[in-house]
């Protein structure tokens, strides 16, 4: 039932391909290996619907602690958003205590005010994480949908498919919170050859 | 020694005028008016140098409580700043309990990573005023320039030169904390004819 040695293999593979994506802006930072780590969380941030996942780091393959999408209903304040979501995450961290985080690097924005928002999300994420004492990681998006589903340009039901299939979850895991997932798994994939320029310490 | 009625006057007079400011995308909402606080907070967000400001809404002009500037070294982690920033801004209004917060509104970046490492800064500023059960309404910043130097281009240093004679001040303040302050001097002014579209509840 754990994950095909042969995936991994090609995932590997995938993933040592030279890319087209531009270079972090900022120096990458070392971060300690994933086998450092018991607990990993991963957060998918946005204003209104940000997903996360915990998962344990166990044989043979990860477990899924826990899951879910932070929703906040179109009528509230966005700073109303942004509470909740806070406390939805410290709730989480303090139930299930990770040691480290993986969020969303390098993205993709309509405009200026769209990236405003994500931002301000992303900030109160990494904060609810960094408060917590939790290592911080980025993954580039295109990078964890190369991992997980061998393709960077992929549909989100591809990647939550591919998730339900890793984790052996009964049910496909709401697109939100499979992205966040995904970045978990992308990021246990690191202590088994995932190319260190991929991971940066935030 | 209070502020000149006759500047409150052209400054109405300024803000008045109608402005080819880009309309806010997301619905204006009522906030209360000024008259109806005491205290008032204004956050001026960055991820390296936030500027923030408190002012007593007093008669003949209002008193200055509190302001700085919070530094992140440029060796700390992106999260390290923003736990930085958040704790610095707790302690400021644990100290003296505005009830009111007023922070940048519409404003430019360079591109979509100046933007969202602004806004990540932005979305923790709202975090520690909102968990405080702050009210928190956002003014352009245009309208902040047009309102204390009548110029809407204003330079930095001409802002913090207005901001320093206004509170009668024996020094100016530094750049980022001037910018705040000078906000909670736009949003005193509300309460003397500012046009409501300026202040959006956010």
């Amino acid at each position: 039932m754990g994950i095909n040695p042969a995936d991994f293999a090609k995932m590997q593979a995938r993933i040592a391909k030279p890319s087209r994506m531009p270079a972090p802006v900022l120096a990458p930072k070392a971060i300690s290996p994933a086998r450092a780590h018991e607990v990993i969380l991963g957060i998918d941030p946005s204003l209104r619907g940000t997903g996360y996942g915990i998962l344990q780091n166990s044989k043979p393959q990860p477990r899924l602690l826990a899951q879910g999408t932070i929703r906040s209903p179109a009528g509230w304040a966005r700073s109303r958003c942004l509470v909740n979501t806070a406390q939805v995450l410290r709730d989480a961290i303090k139930q299930h205590q990770p040691t480290v985080c993986a969020i969303e690097g390098l993205f993709y924005a309509h405009n200026l005010q769209t990236a405003l928002i994500m931002g301000e999300a992303r900030g109160v994420c990494l904060l609810a994480a960094a408060e917590a004492g939790l290592e911080i990681c980025e993954i580039a998006p295109r990078k964890v949908k190369q991992a997980i589903v061998g393709y960077g340009a992929a549909q989100k039901l591809a990647v939550a498919k591919m998730v339900q299939r890793m984790l052996h979850l009964a049910e496909t895991p709401e697109p939100d919170a499979a992205d966040a997932l995904a970045l978990v798994l992308a990021f246990l994939h690191e202590g088994r050859g995932f190319g260190s320029t991929t991971l940066k310490k935030l």
